[in-house]
């Protein structure tokens, strides 16, 4: 069986490294070579569209913003799991916001607005809020926070927006599930997640009594048709839990689900891309991650490894930028505080107290 | 870091596919490209040896028999780990039982015998025997079983030959420990073996109550100043325990680590070999393997993952034939008695009642 990955970053990588043990082959298309190119059993540039495509049995994406000329081909092809519609609605974060709030997801007060003058006017008016810009953005790109001190504000992205009112969560929280070709749903425990300026730094599961995410996730994934990993994110203020958003894809706050679980979030996405039967997360252990961000490791892997019940993911990327996510840490222990207190430990290892500077604030 | 690897089977093939995700690179050489090879960073043919060893940082071995010129300038060079003496042991049977009788390890009675007619008397006075050809046999090869009603046996072996006393053992076990290059030992739960002419078909940890294992294995290991990670294999009897060899290497018996557990042998093995900090395992959940053996598994992938709690690894070797591994399912369960019973339906599965057709009887 040969699947296709469009897009070659570090989710295709690590979907490939979970699954080559599988007999089957693993092709990767994208505009350039990256993690999961170096390790497909064949790379294709996007110019090789039509060949890729219809070389592959099942198709799936790592990310959503790929080639549009592959997506919209491996979709006419029937070959394309999760289905095209659930990118559409992500290319345009006003479509996502009205597809949940349509379908009754609880979601933050937003509205939409051509100009970014008219958007900032909006924000002024609810107080506190975040201009997002509907397209491209990613990793905390394209957002604009206002608050009542904020006069004016430059834009260097163009429009339109989403002004969404800025909700005073106690943490963010997210959950990663699954569903079979068959329509069979399984999810991982959820966890906690601690994002700075949009970008997401550890997360640490289970994160307990949370019992209306998976509910959530079944109902938007039924709702979609879905097939394959969904990570869906969420502001938590008190017993009170609102969608931030969701991604069509294997997402970053699923890593953890590499050490300390039955099955990872990788294994699960190709056994559903593939029409295989998903299984049944089992979370042996409280497990979490912290990224690597913006610096190589090289001189500290003796230090990482010495703390015990930890291991390292390094995505192969040929250049250390600020904010690029070169590999991240795996974390295991007894309890939910034992691995926090590692993950601290590890973000001074590798951080300092200078985070910011590698996340590019 | 490049670590190299001597020998392209299926056990290189896992050390690279566990460990791909480190900052590291993997050179593999070997007289054939096998699956190892194919995903190595770089692959060597043996004439090619010298470059092989002069360009790597560490050199590992995941076999006893293979390219000795390799081995040997790999040892002169002082990358290799574990030492080659501890393959020279193994190079000749009765060199590896002489080490263990004098150091005070338990082994069954043997005697050495240069020519089979002499070998074959001395079996038929012990009464129930086995002749085993001193080099090369492995996978039950090169073994004659001898009891009271064997008149006459044709030998396809060349000498020398041991001959060991037939064990009416309870069964098989073996356990799987690591030792890293600062002498720190780290050991896995031991697990029950099933052998069928010498060839493992499949095994299930943890094995209570076998605590002189780890006593034994950590002796073993200092005595030889180990590094990486070694498969004892052992003969139980009621509270009696025999060893019956030691493999310098990742093992068969090892495979269930790969889930359910919080690091696999394969990783163990390569920290250690590249000095970096060994782990102590932790297995989450009763865990087993059950060999894949002169077959496909194609048509049978989704019952196989239908049973929940199962894995698969393929080792993607390039013609299906019968007694060779060609992959193995991993399974997990609750209780010892849980693994059991999936592993009784997987054989079932796989080999209906057939399995002496696939393992060549």
């Amino acid at each position: 069986m040969i699947i296709g990955i469009i897009g070659s970053g570090q989710l295709g990588y690590m979907m490939i490294i979970t699954m080559k043990r599988y007999p089957f082959k693993f092709y990767v298309i994208d505009r350039e070579k990256g993690p999961a190119g170096y390790i497909a059993d064949k790379f294709f540039t996007t110019d090789k569209y039509k060949t890729f495509v219809d070389s592959c049995d099942y198709i799936t994406f790592e990310f959503e913003h790929v080639d549009e000329k592959t997506l919209e081909y491996a979709s006419s092809s029937g070959k394309l799991r999760p289905d095209i519609k659930t990118v559409e609605l992500k290319r345009d974060r006003s479509l996502e916001k009205d597809f949940l709030q349509k379908n009754g997801f609880p979601i933050a007060q937003y509205e939409y607005h051509e100009d970014f003058e008219s958007a900032f006017r909006a924000a002024k008016r609810m107080g506190r809020a975040v201009i997002k810009t509907c397209r491209g953005g990613y990793d905390g790109k394209g957002q604009y926070f206002i608050n009542e001190n904020t006069d004016s504000l430059k834009c260097q992205d163009s429009g339109p927006f989403v002004v969404e009112k800025f909700i005073n969560y106690d943490y963010e929280a997210s959950i990663i599930a699954v569903r079979g070709s068959n329509g069979n749903f399984q999810f991982f425990d959820p966890s906690f997640n601690y994002n700075k300026n949009g970008i997401l730094i550890y997360n640490i599961a289970p994160l307990d009594g949370n019992n209306k995410m998976p509910e959530m996730a079944k109902k938007l994934m039924d709702k979609l048709g879905y097939i394959g990993v969904m990570g869906i994110e969420f502001y938590v203020t008190g017993n009170e839990i609102l969608i931030n958003e969701y991604a069509p894809r294997v997402h970053n706050t699923g890593h953890h689900t590499l050490l300390g679980s039955s099955i990872s979030q990788f294994e699960e996405h190709i056994l559903a891309v593939a029409g295989l039967p998903i299984q049944k997360p089992v979370l042996f252990r409280p497990s979490g991650i912290l990224n690597i961000i913006g610096t190589s490791i090289d001189d500290k892997i003796k230090k990482i490894l010495g703390m015990g019940g930890t291991n390292i993911y390094w995505y192969h990327k040929e250049e250390i930028r600020i904010k690029r996510k070169m590999g991240h840490i795996n974390v295991f222990g007894d309890t939910f505080n034992d691995v926090n207190n590692k993950i601290n430990t590890l973000m001074n290892l590798i951080y300092g107290n200078n985070l910011d500077n590698f996340i590019g604030l």
